[in-house]
């Protein structure tokens, strides 16, 4: 990579490629850390505080101590501005690990400074015309860790996950645990039954996205029927809509659940109300 | 870190604190990659091929696809007499990640070179009083994917179990699931019930230990009953006797299950008898 973006690496601002991960850093041995992906629109964050509340959260989990957590936010302005993002859309991507230490799994015994990486670069949304169409996904069986509340970087399983659904030609894999509707790989997934909008309520089973509690929040002021309850694997055969969540995808249709077409592959209602609240919220949260 | 080792790094030798990750490395950004631990006592490697043949599977089970593999070995050889380590025992560890590709959860749709990091370093052994008094572990759900059987470095939930073990003045965590015991955060378990001796059988629920097959080797060359199944929880709280396999563990007998003494606190004869076998195996490989 000879990217050419000013990043944010420990305290300093400095071109990407010459940012140095040792290779005792407990992120590259272990996945021993934190990340957050948020975006910003014309140079406004969207959700950035919401996103640093569960970037604590993550790191309270793991006991990563990490000074100056509120030195972040004005950090990825001054990384929109130096990358003449001002005027664009960008995502923000930041990487915290409990830093560099010789090898041993249990934590250092010396205090250690905490590795912090922030980079903010263009971003391209999906296509107006996928967010129209909709997508396939595939059920896989969630063989994920159960602390899926903690948004670690140890995502192995989550990469594997995309690979699967990259390979059958569809958009996300979500997960069956114990015969249970949790998740996606790096989304949340939305069931629409009988009028009423279900998704899985937060536990240790789903990271608690920040786009979920929009879509929430927007169901419940506009008298949609919103359930936190796990759907099981036959609902979910048998869904009216069905619907992914995040900050990247936004509201997106699901059309295909593995071979089976869902409404002759068109996007339901609920599904077209919701993204269409969701794009209105993001215009007023903007102005 | 200002270690004055030389380490091999992406085809080249360097002085360790030269090695330069990128924060785009899968390995960093993912937990996307494989690992292995061996032994080296006065520069002769102790089942180094069969460490290969287990980061083959790995490398395989992740679609990594590594090149000269078969040069790892004579590099882990260069490695020990570059750093003076011929008449001393040494630990080598090797990383190998899907290497460096802007951030995407599915593979890199390109051709892209993993990164391979070995590094040879001075081993001391646990203490031969530890190896005679024994240790104490701690039971834990085991909260870990169900990929087990993969040595991949995503190893945040084994590092948080061995802080869990740490905090309680442990040695080792070992697992749950179901309610049968699987393995420990990183050494494979053996119980003795009635002059049996039981470990987990191979499956995706455990790693499959270089040191496992060797102590089951032994056993049935001498006559030791060994039972590849798993024992319930109510088993384990009434075991004869329990003990640890690793690598660096190599034979460790667990005198403290929890709050509870095993044994009034002392190694029991299977253990000992095990232990001794598995010394005399090592002399004998190394002659």
């Amino acid at each position: 990579m000879t990217d050419q973006l000013t990043v944010y690496f420990n305290g300093e601002f400095m071109p990407e490629y010459e940012v140095k991960i040792s290779p005792n850093d407990r992120g590259f041995v272990f996945g021993d850390g934190s990340y957050e992906v948020f975006r910003s629109y014309k140079g406004k964050l969207f959700y950035a505080d919401e996103h640093i509340v569960r970037l604590k959260y993550s790191l309270s989990q793991l006991r990563i101590e990490m000074n100056n957590v509120e030195r972040i936010i004005p950090t990825v302005q001054q990384l929109i501005e130096k990358n003449n993002l001002g005027e664009k859309e960008a995502t923000i991507y930041l990487q915290v690990s409990r830093g560099v230490f010789k090898r041993m799994h249990a934590f250092p015994d010396e205090k250690v400074d905490p590795t912090v990486f922030i980079r903010a670069r263009e971003f391209t949304p999906y296509s107006e015309e996928l967010f129209q169409k909709g997508v396939k996904v595939i059920t896989m069986e969630d063989f994920r860790w159960t602390r899926c509340d903690i948004k670690s970087t140890a995502l192995l399983s989550n990469i594997l996950s995309a690979q699967q659904a990259a390979d059958c030609n569809a958009f996300e894999s979500i997960f069956l645990r114990d015969g249970l509707l949790t998740e996606g790989s790096h989304t949340n997934v939305f069931a629409v039954i009988d009028d009423c909008v279900y998704t899985h309520p937060k536990s240790n089973h789903i990271l608690s996205g920040i786009s979920r509690e929009i879509v929430i929040d927007l169901c419940r002021t506009n008298d949609i029927t919103i359930i936190e309850k796990a759907i099981t694997e036959e609902q979910l055969n048998n869904v009216d809509e069905l619907f992914l969540v995040g900050t990247s995808t936004e509201v997106m249709p699901v059309v295909q659940l593995n071979e089976k077409t869902i409404r002759d592959g068109n996007s339901g209602p609920f599904s077209r109300r919701i993204q269409q609240l969701y794009k209105n919220y993001i215009s007023d949260y903007l102005k």
